[in-house]
């Protein structure tokens, strides 16, 4: 190839990245950039944190072999260019959409994307296991996780690197260090390889210094011109082992993230050594994008927004999260017991409020889900109230120590469940469709789940002055609905008697589609009441009796239909129709999942009517 | 106090532990190791884990001032003598024993007995949440937590220790450092660890060395010797800070954990420095006892024992564990795609036969269920068949990664399901009561849950070699029954017709309960026919039509009752009236605790006689 421009659209992708001079490397991921700004500012979806991987993505297929290489990444929200370079160009338009490709790494979408991502932390130990499985098939290619500094607060990546350091297979970590995770980030791992990103090259130095140590029987002048320089650069800069290197790991970095031609050096000395290799990485996130370098918190999971400015086009309001925010500072300010925690998600959960009202009673604990529930039930057992909000997906984590750390002990704990049900364009992974099947099925739990900013506000209440054992209070992402057709002063449940032989039962978001449906029903002269639940569980024996009114009920659900709630109440009262969820759901609009899953107000109306059409 | 001879019956404990001699103190220790050696031959129980930490609990006993001071023992299964010194040597015949006390911590039990335990690596965690709710209530007393190097393994604790290091709290970690969790430890952590061991005490050569530097402007002759001496002592032993430094901790230790003075002295710097303390302890696993010492994994959790000896009372015979082990031994010699995974449970589910036959296919993983799951997600996308044997109870750490990393890509897992039920004296941590609710309300998944060694050898086979997507083989704790009624030679289910009108629904190892109930119903003339389900879920076509025969169905199942299968197929097929279990279940006999809980042969038989009554 001569050495004119690249062009993004005329290269045959991911081979002829190989052949490309370093000059015209630079030049092609500045036509990424401008993709990704493109794309995103239209989709919404990750914009910094991939802004930051695209040196870092083309100098690993550079150097290695795709897909016979495995490249695992963490999270998959900086694989936008990865998407790029292996086959993804043409439909890359299609982002995050319905029908399009995923915002993260689907292996059923591309032979590239070696393993499925969207929960943090599961890159090593997924990259582990592709190392040993090629070990024992006799093949020699590489698996390699890349993962940011935020998935080292997870505890699974330890797990992972405990097993990977003395493993004797071709694993190579990346750590893409940019100071932060969706919030920045936090503990002292943190804090650790922050002190390394500013080091100059460890392994450069490192070995000059060894190689003064081997061929020198004393102490020579130049170790002891910098020990009387620094003591601790002598102690952290030197000779200090890394935590990587205890760990079993040969260590090569920093290296700079957006230098392609030292990002390459790295990687072929790593790919050379055959062992496990832990590389190093500095990036800046939002690279390449002043907007997003200026501010990579907000640009991390982005709306659509116009690109001269970085404005987004929607301009926010409140939500079910800041609404929780907002009551849980209101209650804070009065009882000083009240603990607010968060896994790395502060702006997310709405408590970024909390956080500047109470920073002492305020805990990130980075993306440690397991760790936030078990380090709340020793805030508990010793007199606090901890609410700890998290999304619905990411609780899933959380399962045993929810049991183990405060059921059993009965200790009292809110957990605020944000983005309950279908979340829309994050797809399968993200999805809260399974909080209710494992919440309901633990003792010693409580669920509300309001349908309005009202209602959060009195369950949250509740929850947390009120009740014993551990209360959750579930809701979705987003808003409450406009139309708020009918209201709830309370906590417990509504009973809408419209006349009807048939009562509807539902709760939450899908209150509003079920209100419409029968709204519209009755301009066709087909009554249905309603049943709303609030406190969803347990199951009062107040909607039991009210169920057993009525001869034939229906119950919609946004929930995984296998220990929901509809099961859990038909297996008590019998003659329960319901209409859940029944296999994980894709990435799309949120109103269009719904209405695929046949709950929708259209779609409700439509088998109603039906089912009313048979009845009389 | 006189300097006579300490005796454990007529101290004021914990009191007056303060007041004794440290040879007063050794003493003490001897009887306490006499006492725990006596209960635990009758009672069984954790031995070696326990005759370990007896000075190392005395030692805290006499430096902090519980429960002021919070003491968090992970696990659990080394606090024997801390529940003696706190109030329970009264008590303490009756460990493990149906009303007795309990195996593990519990608040309930004590108020010394910081936080519950039973499930490792949650005491960092636990010990932090209770040292800032210290900290926020202006109270200056320890959160302490105990961790053996075994649950250093465990994601969790990391997650623990990234949180706690840069914690302005005061907060203790103490290492209890035997080298082993169960099995014997893996990982690197635990080479890092056993190197440390061997050091010699680090804060002192450390400050040493660091008064050399600071003293003299150049290094001094002192370092010089040592580096000349050993650059890799240099580098490892004295100026290498550990990771627990780099965590943001003060670090202490080695310490000699049979060597009270010692204990003592580095106690009482960590509760001086009033900051995160990480102290290093070694202990002797078995400590005191020839047969515990010699063979300290084998006397990890023991049954009742000659003392004498250390001969186990029942000699061990085959159980569902040595028959899956043996079994998967016989698969995996004729397909060389099968991996064995255990997160440290080599021995508790058979896997030990996996190991010495196939070393380069079986992986111990520590206590890592998190990865271990993940792992088996990236083998399984490399195309081995990977088979995870794990404890229902600590399976339910895994939760997540069933999910997102093996069930939504639908790769193809087998998960050997040990202990799946009430295991009986191990109490409400380890009973096996959650995984038909988790694992029935997760898409992709196929459970088997066979009640004798015949259809275990099958559903093994079956779920390895021909299921595609996960599938569960799930059995209980111990030996298949001796009056095997009825068997199987299927995996599906077994329709046993008895010319009755109603039925009974069941699986697992409550078939023999329900064999045998039905037996003695004949004999007082009522008819019961019985459906045992082999593959219990997803549920077939088959099954529904069979219960819709009947007028009344009846499901005695082992499990909780939400989100239980009788739940499920309640919810498809109505009128079925469910026994299953309400709630938390404490320790004591296996056979016991299901009387209690209505699902032994006599209560099935009287419920079910009371039944026919009301019917005829």
């Amino acid at each position: 190839m001569a050495e004119n421009k690249a062009d993004l659209y005329r290269l045959k992708l991911p081979e002829d990245l190989k052949k490309l001079s370093f000059a015209q490397c630079d030049d092609l991921c500045r036509q990424i950039r401008t993709l990704l700004i493109k794309t995103v500012s239209k989709n919404g979806g990750h914009l910094a944190s991939n802004l930051g991987t695209v040196e870092l993505t083309v100098a690993l297929h550079r150097v290695f072999e795709s897909p016979k290489d495995k490249i695992v990444w963490d999270v998959g929200h900086q694989a936008y260019t990865h998407k790029i370079v292996t086959g993804r160009l043409d439909k890359f338009a299609t982002l995050r959409q319905e029908g399009g490709i995923s915002g993260f790494c689907r292996p059923d979408e591309s032979e590239h994307d070696a393993f499925i991502s969207g929960h943090s932390s599961n890159s090593i130990s997924a990259a582990l296991g592709i190392a040993y499985a090629k070990k024992l098939q006799g093949d020699e290619h590489h698996a390699i996780a890349v993962l940011g500094d935020g998935a080292m607060s997870g505890g699974l990546s330890y797990e992972g690197l405990n097993n990977a350091g003395k493993s004797e297979t071709n694993i190579i970590v990346i750590l893409n260090y940019n100071e932060m995770s969706i919030s920045r980030n936090v503990g002292s791992m943190a804090k650790y390889l922050s002190q390394m990103r500013t080091k100059s090259s460890y392994l450069k130095t490192k070995t000059a210094v060894e190689r003064v140590l081997d061929v020198t029987p004393v102490v020579g002048q130049p170790v002891k011109k910098v020990v009387r320089s620094s003591k601790n650069a002598f102690k952290n800069m030197l000779l200090h082992s890394t935590f990587f290197e205890d760990m079993g790991f040969e260590f090569i970095g920093p290296l700079d993230g957006h230098n392609i031609e030292e990002l390459e050096a790295g990687l072929r000395t790593a790919k050379a050594m055959h062992k496990p290799v832990f590389v190093h990485v500095n990036t800046v996130k939002g690279k390449g994008y002043a907007p997003a370098e200026a501010n990579p918190g907000e640009f991390h999971g982005v709306g659509s927004f116009e690109i001269s400015t970085g404005n987004p086009d929607v301009v926010s309001a409140d939500s079910f999260s800041s609404v929780m925010g907002k009551e849980l500072c209101r209650l804070a300010r009065a009882d000083k017991h009240i603990c607010a925690i968060t896994a790395a998600m502060k702006y997310g959960t709405g408590l970024q409020y909390f956080a500047k009202n109470f920073p002492e009673r305020f805990f990130d604990v980075g993306i440690a889900e397991e760790h936030a529930v078990t380090f709340c039930g020793g805030l508990a057992s010793s007199g606090m109230i901890p609410v700890f909000a998290v999304y619905s997906t990411f609780l899933q984590r959380s399962y045993d120590q929810i049991i183990h750390d405060l059921s059993i002990g009965g200790l009292h704990a809110v957990i605020c469940v944000d983005r309950a049900g279908i979340v829309g364009s994050d797809g399968e992974t993200h999805q809260g469709i399974f909080d209710i099947s494992y919440l309901t099925s633990i003792p010693n739990v409580t669920v509300y789940s309001p349908s309005n900013y009202d209602e959060l506000r009195l369950c949250l209440k509740k929850a947390v002055l009120e009740d014993k054992a551990i209360s959750v209070v579930r809701y979705p992402r987003g808003r409450e609905a406009s139309n708020k057709v009918l209201d709830s002063a309370g906590t417990g449940h509504v009973h809408i008697k419209n006349g009807g032989n048939s009562l509807i039962l539902t709760y939450g978001r899908m209150f509003d589609n079920v209100s419409a449906a029968v709204g519209k029903l009755g301009k066709d002269g087909l009554k249905c009441d309603v049943l709303k639940l609030v406190k969803i569980f347990p199951i009062e024996d107040e909607i039991v009796k009210i169920i057993k009114e009525y001869d034939k009920v229906y119950f919609f659900e946004e929930a995984y239909k296998f220990g929901s709630l509809s099961e859990k109440i038909a297996a008590e009262c019998g003659n329960i129709e319901a209409f859940a969820i029944g296999d994980y759901v894709h990435h799309g609009e949120t109103a269009d999942l719904l209405d695929e899953l046949g709950l929708s107000a259209e779609k409700i109306y439509r088998v109603m009517k039906e089912r009313s059409s048979h009845a009389t």
